[in-house]
């Protein structure tokens, strides 16, 4: 056995009690001496439609009961190569949305200081940009692979410039994101012009609008994704609507056509080799989940970025 | 039949179909020519507990559509003697909780220029701040009658000065409520002290805490509170949670212990005969709501206050 | 032991298993040999609001699995005294509400013929009538205790002189109900007119509205009610929605301030010693019952039913 | 901007708030002045299985609200060249389908008078007879694409000529339909006889079973429809059982092993260019779709068949 | 402020973040230092109906982040004067009811090694017996408050001698209750012979049917329980189903007509002044609980009893 | 027509009408002449995750009233050739698994005595340990095909032998499972060491894992694994879960990725003219099935499963 944090096994106390930690791993307060980290964002004041994203990290993690050490698809075993824990949740201000995107830049800053890998549970997406500040601070501006029915790039919402409908606008005039080192997967459904997608690609972004994901592996994509991040740190953002509605029901801004549950595990997979610094599964909203696996798929997603992060081996 | 405006009839269109508004009255952009306007605030962010309130107004009007002209019990005819319709919703900034506020605010006073009285579905505890302050600009300091399991008088909340838990501090601080004559009915549950409703006695507060209620009928109550507020203009703000979460499930901070439906009824007719200038009902929340019928409660009380608004009279 | 039939006992099969018939009661196909036979009506097509009073029957006698034979309030024991057995579905005609009626009807004509007591599972409340039509050839006209938010007594619905608000108002004009022997508890909520229970109080029927029922024990009334009907064969309606919607949640035309579970308890058990010579329970829509407590309420109101049956003793 | 009716944009009023119609159009009473109109038919006594369909045209206009005017797929751009409104609900005869059936005839010879396209929001598929009828009066026997699990070519049901399973049998048996000109995907599950959908095949049908659409995409299947269809005058009936019951579970008589909601998309998408008078989108059941996204599911796809209707260009 | 363990404030971390313990209060591995311990026993192997009290203590610990400090209706203080924390849940056997009594039995022995009073988060009522036999181990028989729908004395459940329906007659037998010193509230429903109850009274129980509730305050029975235990040592048991299934929806063997939320609370205050030893609250039934609720019940019942434990004093 | 028993049809009476047996098929209470028996096992002692499989015959049972006797995509007509009945449920112990267990193989040996093919509506995955210790004593050892998300081989399940993860290391160690006639496919997920599969692997299991599906049809796998079983006699055990979580919602362990619909009615489509000599479909939790359609696939495939068996020709 390893020397690592391991998740309480059902075979110690049964999957439906213990710690509602994530994955059942023991918390700590701080990321000190941690290589990875998750972090829980419950926000929801920066969504445009539907509510209930500030449950997203306790249902999450609620049903990351479920999850094993091991990956059956990949043989990895992160937990006999890395140290983690949880280290709960951002307090942020719900009640003011810009307090809140300052209070968690700071959270991260701290984060950062202890060299940890940030895996966090949103939250809305509104929180990849202050993220995202913290991310530059440390690494430069990063890499972006980015899996989202929305492009979220609007130029304000309401008027306001920060929203989850603005993040990547802003991160990109921040200088946050590394020039030619974005992509976006899955984009899709109605805009308020048909350009939409067009200020995306004129930074330089990759598009893959979900229409060219339809029938077919994303292995081939993610080869291309891989060759051109190369060595610069990644982050990984993955709205949980990028995939379709029928894998996850529990969200706030549905669009139809999206990708099945294979490709979402495609993507996270396919970054594999690369240098990730860090990881984020946004918008899961519980009261729109009835069954509970919306938030199942989201606690998968970030255990799949846990077995593709720097250090993780194959078991054999 | 009436000059008014009528709620479409089941017999004309069944009661599953025709326009969503309230009681599927007619719809009008403005107050004017108006008695009464139904009003809806669709606002969510101002709560600390569950989410969901922000679909409250589509809701509470989506359900009202049950509802008949004629009120059965006190045999009220308000659609014989008021000009009655649904003016839509208020454009609030869901992204910032202050900036809501001053539009909330607007939109009143333009509501009452036109001499028409609001009845307004929420929608999170917040809003009923900038009501009263526009209420108090019209008619100077009101009556109060609150109905909530929570006295809502939190000095802060989260270090803001403004959300669903600071309405009636801040509106006796601006000098919004008429002195002795505020009663808050049903407050109960767990504080963040002990003395936590002194502060409303102390401020000359009529405090009926949920225990008082118990096992009686609340007419009695009533004709006291008939006597305390005289000719004063009264303004009723009606939290859903009030009432005992048996009878109201879809609400966000839940109390054991509240009122029944019957009291509900009681204390909304028992204000007949007042000067009433205004009524909200707030905290429903759809998502929690399985049924829908804590919407419909939510419609019903907004129906029996229009019942009890000067001018209307009974049935014969 | 009896000689009658037994429910299945949950020390035979586990209550979630064996047959989905009321109170797991043999099933056969017609009412030969029963004093009493359970009958389901899976309609909704008479509804005017909310659909899935269809699926009442099923849900009724799922949930039915957790009732013992023995009454522990009123020590009752119906299968000591009775033969009991759950005889399915009336073949309704789902796309044709009047040919159905007259499907009801003949039904129940052969149910009659065996001198069995129905009890009826609903199924929307259009159904009363025609087994009302049925109940009056074979007894003549009968007393009816009709519990319900509604009277039930509209003139026509969209133009139809038959659908679930007319029943009542049908029954009386054909003759199908004993002078002087109506009584309707319960009623409420909002009317197309404020004299809409005056249609009945001239009839003779003695209307008790939900106001006069709060905070108070039916025992007297029923009393009262026993005296009125004396020897008369009776007839109890039960719609669901005579009860206060917190109680069961899960019906189509919902009204606040309605009986709570314990005087619907005390209104069935108050009819013990007349003549019954049929009842019905109606209005339960296992869609909107997202517990399946609605559907159990209206098992055990049904069980309540056959223990006040002639013939029933009390257990010692 | 477009001189046409628009959609209430997310940034004039919370897409959770603003009015309950389709897209957050205008409404208007009539067709008039309207190249296109939406309509709701609150219908479900049509149905032989799960009930709910009534409460879907309210449904699928709560939650067409996320939807923008571009379609970031195909560039469509339909505010800037149609004038859209919706038009609200035909007022059917719940407690009579037979009735039910004409009076939407009537409502529809009354649009199409207009020459307005109507889009129609349902409901249960008998609607589509009675709108094929006035379709048919108005443009001559129609092309017909029509997306399904079921063929709904049933002689009779329960004995009855017309309810939501025997649509398509009459409206061939009266002339409705053009010759060679009806194409029937995604049909599947199971039948009264194995022989069943040859019915269609006799009548020189084209029947794509569901099983020749697994894996793969449709484009190929719809251009060799749009040929098929040359310029014949076509109505588009778009079931949304069709699609798998895993992208709508919202529905009344689910059949397993369905269209993706990608093909769904491509179908609809695959009819641009054709001369289409027409389409809806029946059978969603919000009583079965806990998340609200089969109602999403449903007016996206109403919103795809605005995109390709005649006079729509791409945006640029 | 206090020394002691506090529960984690709104102002600190908002309601829906924080860790997901009871009352959001640090955990420990033990019950070293507390003067009270709230433990989850995660069980639902016990049931006889509907499952699912296995989520039971996950969903309590969840919804009980909503509760403050102080009781605003008896102004305990219980956090000023015990150290209290959650340690956890108790590692049963899932696969094996026998080998999960004996685990809770020792769970038990260990934690009142430490003179902790424990309060526990169930789970089925099968864990009581094993949690009374750890009690009377340390304090002998114990007096016993027991609220619920159900005696749960029967003599075997399909043979077996321990099942969530035998719990008080093993107990009694063992000797784990004090001679005349066990009340019953709220029983009720139907049973397995007229005289089930019979046995309980036989033994010298007090047996207070729902019946003997119904219309009024507990107040003056509690009296006379505390009248009646006098200083023995009292155990709580509080089964959520003495509870009206209208305000605890979400349990497994629902009856109809039980005790109110008011007359819940008016139970359990009504034990202060007591020399309670240790509580529980079970049978809460999360997939049942569809609006968390029921869990919130709960929760706020175990706090309850937290605030009538010796050494708790009422805030000034 | 057939002799033999027949599904009730739709236009005989209303699906959401008539028995809740398999198909509305009739129910009989042995094997006794029947060449195929649908049997319950309400189970879900056995399940490590969610609870709910106990409900699993009876939702499965009630939303099987949608199939009707022709399998429209292979034309079997199996009401044809086979005389079907259900024969109700196993009555197991729900507070003893491993007596359960027993009451399983003993339950199994008196169908099998009268030449019956049971086919199995689950409960959980344990019970398919004592069918087949049932099949092995009539048949020798089978062969397997098993569908899963899992292997269920686990060594042991907190110290137990038999429980829902350990069903074919026993089937496999005590010798009733066929030398190189098992294959499993869909494994996936989590484990608790990289190389769970491997065991399979070295017992001579053909794996397939859900990867080694993705994106393609499994004609060719079923054409494989029809000449790897030969003349063998063969088991199908289909565990819902091995579907991808967005076609079967309801379901305790949930692991994303998994097979589409389609999928599942190849694999057992591709078993026709196999010696099946049993079938089972496991692992359907209704608590977790909010629309019912996971029941209802469950129903499907149950129903695909009798239209391969030995004897079955397709209609023509």
């Amino acid at each position: 056995m390893s020397d690592f944090n391991q998740p309480l096994g059902g075979n110690s106390v049964p999957r439906f009690g213990g710690p509602a930690t994530m994955m059942r791993l023991p918390a700590q307060e701080s990321a000190e001496g941690l290589d990875v980290a998750f972090i829980g964002i419950p926000m929801d004041i920066g969504t445009s439609n539907r509510p209930g994203t500030r449950m997203g990290p306790r249902q999450i993690r609620d049903e990351s009961r479920m999850l094993r050490p091991y990956n059956m698809a990949t043989r990895a075993a992160p937990f006999e190569h890395l140290q983690v824990a949880d280290i709960g949740d951002v307090p942020i201000n719900t009640f003011h949305l810009p307090k809140s995107v300052d209070i968690i830049t700071a959270f991260f800053d701290e984060v950062l200081r202890h060299d940890c890998i940030p895996l966090t549970l949103g939250g809305d997406h509104t929180m990849t940009l202050p993220i995202l500040r913290a991310m530059a601070k440390k690494h430069g501006p990063v890499g972006l692979i980015h899996i989202d029915a929305h492009a979220d790039v609007n130029e304000h919402m309401f008027g306001e410039e920060i929203a989850h409908g603005t993040t990547f606008r802003r991160a990109q005039e921040e200088g946050l994101l590394a020039k030619d080192k974005v992509v976006q997967i899955g984009l899709r459904g109605t805009g308020y012009a048909a350009e939409d997608f067009d200020w995306c690609r004129d930074q330089g972004f990759r598009v893959v609008q979900a229409e060219a994901c339809w029938y077919r592996s994303l292995a081939p994509l993610m080869e291309e994704v891989r060759a051109q991040m190369g060595d610069t740190p990644v982050y990984i953002s993955f709205d949980i609507d990028g995939l379709d509605p029928s894998v996850a029901p529990g969200t706030g801004t549905v669009e139809m056509g999206g990708l099945t549950s294979q490709q979402g595990l495609e993507i996270v997979r396919g970054t594999a080799g690369l240098n990730i610094v860090g990881g984020d599964l946004v918008e899961v909203s519980p009261p729109y989940d009835t069954s509970g696996n919306t938030a199942l798929m989201g606690a998968t997603l970030l255990y799949e970025m846990l077995c593709v992060l720097p250090g993780v081996k194959k078991g054999e």
